[in-house]
């Protein structure tokens, strides 16, 4: 417990295992902090979501990407 | 604001980028419409899906393909 | 197919039944005529979540609400 | 109805179909006796997601079973 | 592992726990069987959906049933 | 950018809002931090779920918490 779900796009070849397990570690042991509750059983999963297919505001992330280059 | 998510399966190749802009174009449009609420916070995930992995009523949507073939 | 998960905060009482009509019915028939896919089989689920439980670059809807009106 | 999410690792080249097909049904029935319900809307969705993705007690499943083979 | 997500509509007052605790176990140890991964860290959440969110073909699971009994 | 869902038992009366704020802030900043992404966008949504509905290992979290009191 929780179970904690990360969907973020997938840019520049995807999020290396070095940030990955930075991130789950800091995230784990910040929940298991606040509530003072084991991390033993936490689950967090990384879905890496192909810019093409996540969409803020109606444009897709590759969009938004290339109008912020222009 | 919201959060859309849209689990499909991948059919005939895939999803065309045009299909994807228009349908999430049309659906955060309505929900700011139908909520008069901005969508410029609105988000939305296509999360397409090997047809082998969708299920309907015990039967994978290849195989119910696949019977409507017969 | 799809499915369709909508998460929106719960605000002025909640969504009417005759708004999530509207909106899921927009939102399926779209879906079949942009895909060409019968609409029979679509599930869309609605889940109204707490201002207090939705955050948007680290404050909740009710914090960025609040602001809003001051 | 209902929608069943089943999210797992990707191992040893990824469930066969049989295994998918065994466990659906499965699943499904199972349901559908319990709560003497039709499984014919029943939506099952299989996920399989990368080890390097899928995190327990802030360790990769990758991780764990590499420690486990120590 | 693994992280399996139950969505179903609330009926006749909601699952009993007694139900819930049969459709777990069945799940559960049918996944532990079938891909023969220990269950211990199996997680199987349930969420019981309003019939007034839960839609099936553009009709809410409300509809479908008063449908029905006519 | 990204959506990040936690979902967690609502135990002794639920999250304090304080608690979550503290949660939602430094997951979100970790998130930049990591991937050096504006928060601007991110989502992140809480969501308690009832301690009869949340099982490990085919227990529910009620079970587990009473038979550890035991």
């Amino acid at each position: 417990m929780p179970v904690i779900s990360i969907k973020m796009t997938k840019e520049d070849g995807g999020a290396t295992q070095e940030q990955k397990d930075i991130l789950v570690k800091g995230i784990t042991e910040l929940f298991s902090e606040v509530f003072n509750r084991s991390a033993s059983n936490a689950v967090v999963l990384i879905e890496e979501i192909d810019m093409n297919n996540y969409f803020i505001g109606t444009k897709s992330v590759k969009e938004i990407r290339e109008n912020n280059k222009k």
